[in-house]
């Protein structure tokens, strides 16, 4: 079926309007009336092509969206018409790899992202939700709380997964300190996250003029990693640290924060960044790495964020401030997600 | 009392005859004779302050060391006169923080280590192997089985322990595909233990010349990390590598070669690594450091070569060729570690 989309022709147009076509709802297939789609970082990246020339033209971004099923499939069985839900940024994995069997598709060598992305099964172009309407196989598919404020629900499903994965993955326990190294949309949604989980929980940032937001959001500290005093007072005290900065850093002042057997996860930095091995040596500590989490995970993170209330801090824009919303994010003015209410598009 | 001993007097003075002061066995003490003293790397770093500048002297390096026990203070229960025993790389800690009681002395903040150091509790500095005597707290002392080749143990105390620390703290079983990175004193320990365990070995270099003398020390395979065919056939396949390469390189290429949820343990890298977030975070692999072992862990460590006949390969010298081994140290010239035979001390 034809579909009204935004998107990108080539790596130098801006975000227009477009029409797509989507698959009518296979057996498995649910068809969903598309309401909001989170803007991520990783949107801006992919429309302009900056990761390594992979991108795919022409390009629908978009994977985080919430919105209420429309049509099920005949062998539907977890969805209904009208229910809400969400799809976050996977639509298929190969299923039957290690990774898959242990509800960690996101790990799978063959997962199909939301959008640019070739469909091996269905053929063509994935293309995302800054569109009316998706087709998506039912096991991507998530249930939303009816509880939760809708609108601010679309982040949940890319940056609030990305915080809540590591989180669970390392187990973190009520008391235990955690540090949320910067505060934007990654690192607000791990705040929220933490401090839900019972964590003592820390924002560390350059900026000392984030310190209030980050108290309002729920940290119970603001560590300022510049300065040399707030360092050494939290050395070797952190039980996990999550490191949300998108670009090349040092870690080494924060691999210092770490207790022995302790881990920072990189969730933001896909650039280098540098490492001395006697930081890591001295104490056993580990960096690791960490992307999204599974479907079931995903579940599960927003049966959390249903019970404690909790969705992402959203500046709601219609579709045709898509550019200026990038432009904005871009120097980091947004707080901390923008979302685009599909409802402008059909106008 | 007065004991031979081989130093330096400072950062540029040759390794040299001189004479220093042991203390009397107190009640908890051994007093070893020494018979073996292994030279490791960081003998020399010490030796010329090539650490930030915290050398302190005289200096009688040393801490790969294995005698037999002379004399034992009278509440000391585990040695007898006539044992033969080790010590490694400490002599003291504060012994009942959280990284003491869990046995890890290591990763006490206040550990003593055997040379190099001030002594808190005896005052003066601790003065190493390079000795005819030294005297120590039982705690810190190991038995060593007396049937393996005592000269050849004397490594195990620090480079068979460092490699087989993460080998057990990474839980290494039989079947699972272990990399060591370089091959030198630390690594062809790495190779022989890690084959003992029943892992399937592969010895990572940059020199396929050293493919035979891997092969012979019981590496199954050799991968040359400079062939990106090599790489490729060997990608996301490994359940540990422990990289044992003492100077800063670029850790990207073996990241890549672990599995999801895996890690690359630096044992060697004093000096920054190259770390690209992406390759972590991927396949939520972990770099992590590791640094010797606990006494327990190095009693347990040297029971398990005394079981599977396992010792360093050694080239054994005399006192008075220490400046010359360190000289061919530092141009790799050792097959894989010199060892000090202190006999040579006392004529």
């Amino acid at each position: 079926m034809k579909t009204a989309a935004y998107g990108v022709q080539n790596a130098t147009s801006p975000v227009a309007p477009m029409s797509i076509d989507r698959r009518e709802p296979g057996p498995n297939d649910v068809l969903i009336d598309i309401e909001y789609c989170g803007i991520c970082h990783s949107d801006i990246h992919q429309a302009r092509n900056e990761w390594g020339g992979g991108s795919l033209y022409p390009m629908v971004p978009g994977h985080e969206i919430v919105g209420r099923v429309r049509q099920v499939g005949p062998q539907v069985s977890k969805f209904k018409p009208g229910q809400l839900v969400g799809v976050g940024c996977m639509v298929d994995s190969c299923r039957h790899c290690e990774a898959c069997d242990e509800g960690e598709e996101q790990y799978c060598d063959h997962t199909v992202f939301t959008y640019n992305a070739k469909d091996p099964k269905h053929g063509g172009l994935t293309f995302g939700g800054y569109a009316e309407r998706i087709t998506v196989d039912e096991h991507f598919v998530v249930s939303v709380p009816e509880n939760l404020d809708t609108k601010a629900v679309a982040p949940l499903l890319c940056a609030g997964i990305t915080l809540y994965s590591p989180l669970k993955h390392w187990q973190v326990q009520p008391g235990q300190k955690v540090g949320i190294i910067g505060l934007g949309g990654l690192g607000h949604m791990g705040v929220k996250l933490a401090a839900a989980m019972g964590a003592h929980v820390v924002m560390i940032t350059t900026s000392a003029s984030k310190a209030a937001d980050a108290t309002k959001l729920g940290a119970h500290e603001v560590l300022i990693s510049t300065q040399a005093e707030d360092l050494a007072k939290h050395a070797s005290s952190f039980d996990l640290i999550i490191d949300t900065v998108p670009v090349a850093h040092d870690l080494n002042p924060y691999i210092g924060l770490l207790k022995r057997d302790k881990t920072i996860v990189l969730v933001g930095p896909l650039d280098p960044v540098d490492v001395h091995g006697a930081n890591l040596i001295t104490q056993r500590r580990h960096v690791a790495g960490s992307l999204i989490g599974g479907i079931a995970e995903t579940q599960e993170m927003l049966d959390f964020c249903g019970k404690h209330n909790i969705v992402s801090d959203v500046e709601m824009i219609d579709a045709n401030y898509i550019n200026d919303a990038y432009e904005r994010m871009l120097k980091s003015d947004v707080k901390y997600r923008f979302v685009i209410d599909i409802n402008s598009m059909k106008a």
